[in-house]
């Protein structure tokens, strides 16, 4: 969500920037305290976001574990509803034609969702699908999760750089379809390491399960990392 | 492209749009007097806008018509390369992080190009990979075409509504795959009529050739009546 223009619409982006950060850092002070691993999953429209979480929040809850989303759209509640069939907790954010969540409607919908932070482990925010905008707005996750499917076009992270640049794990989903498409693996790995040299890639298909372990076991890391550190 | 916050933001990005929206009007004026068809191709990233270009570029010309075609990326010179090998006039717009074109960068772009106008017939205009915020940007087209893959989900139309709802025709893309996908064709056009009742529906392949003969009947007639408009 970048506008060219005026310096002083630059001005009040910065600010605007500078005061979603600053609730940011307050987010991510609230969940690490509260031991729960916040995940920001960006991606494209379709690349398959709410496929990996609906699958997601089944395998965790059948491991015993307590996630739960927030999920937002420009419109429509589809997605919520899907993913509530899970049986995790899961809330809609409405962004109204904001092309992005922000830290701001986080905190919002914490609030009017009365969630126990303390009991839950995860908290995926599923954002918008949109590869440009949602790079710039921190919500105090802590991991970005990136998702490419096999079917949008290997070059994809080469023309999106920030949003590669700025996640922490990039997923290739829809990997049962990587034949019918014609996949091209190398030029995927090597478009992602060009703008995020050494940034962990994992291939998964919701549909099958491929690749699902990997990503449950990264995961766990994450727990266990988060609970090492408040109970070192 | 639409931020949440302060009323003087509000402000400006109104006298953005109308900046945007005066600036368009006089492009549209330019193509209409120059005989050209401008044609606004937005969709998801990887939802196939480079793909059909290119078959449409090289069919064109081997039908004798004068194309060429504006592409927009937030970086790489990837999209032009591709398009140039169908001999077609060809100048990528990068944006440098901007997630839409806008007409003030088509102004710009013609203007340094030295493409003269009254030689082509088709002027396309790729733009960026994004459901969202190019929606609100006039660029002086004749029409904007969105397109959907049959990977990318039936419900994005209701999850992008004014992106569905502004253009004059929709592509279903990539319709090879729609098998392999298990594409709900009834569910798609349900989801467009609904944002859209009415409009126009294409469905494509790139890869195969399908419905490429009456995505250029569409162009053949849009480009008839500019010329009966000029000369009646």
């Amino acid at each position: 969500m970048m506008i060219m223009t005026p310096p002083r619409l630059v001005t009040i982006r910065q600010g605007i920037l500078s005061k979603n950060d600053a609730l940011a850092a307050q987010l991510r002070a609230r969940f690490t305290s509260a031991g729960v691993v916040a995940i920001n999953l960006v991606s494209s429209p379709g690349a398959g976001k709410t496929a990996l979480l609906e699958r997601t929040l089944r395998e965790l809850i059948a491991a015993g574990r307590h996630p739960a989303a927030l999920v937002g759209d420009l419109t429509t509640d589809n997605d919520a509803e899907r993913l509530r069939r899970s049986g995790a907790p899961v809330r809609q954010i409405q962004t109204a034609g904001n092309c992005h969540l922000e830290a701001d409607m986080i905190g919002q919908h914490l609030a009017a969702w009365g969630l126990r932070l303390d009991e839950i482990d995860y908290l995926f925010i599923e954002n918008v699908g949109n590869l440009v905008c949602p790079a710039s707005y921190d919500l105090g996750e802590a991991v970005r999760v990136v998702l490419l499917s096999v079917t949008e076009g290997e070059d994809k992270p080469l023309k999106y750089p920030p949003m590669f640049n700025s996640s922490d794990l990039a997923i290739i989903t829809k990997c049962d379809l990587a034949a019918a498409v014609e996949f091209d693996r190398a030029a995927a790995y090597a478009s992602i390491d060009a703008v995020h040299p050494g940034v962990r890639v994992l291939e998964t298909s919701a549909k099958t399960g491929t690749g699902m372990a990997d990503w449950l076991a990264y995961l766990t890391e994450l727990r266990s990392a988060r609970l090492t550190a408040l109970n070192p």
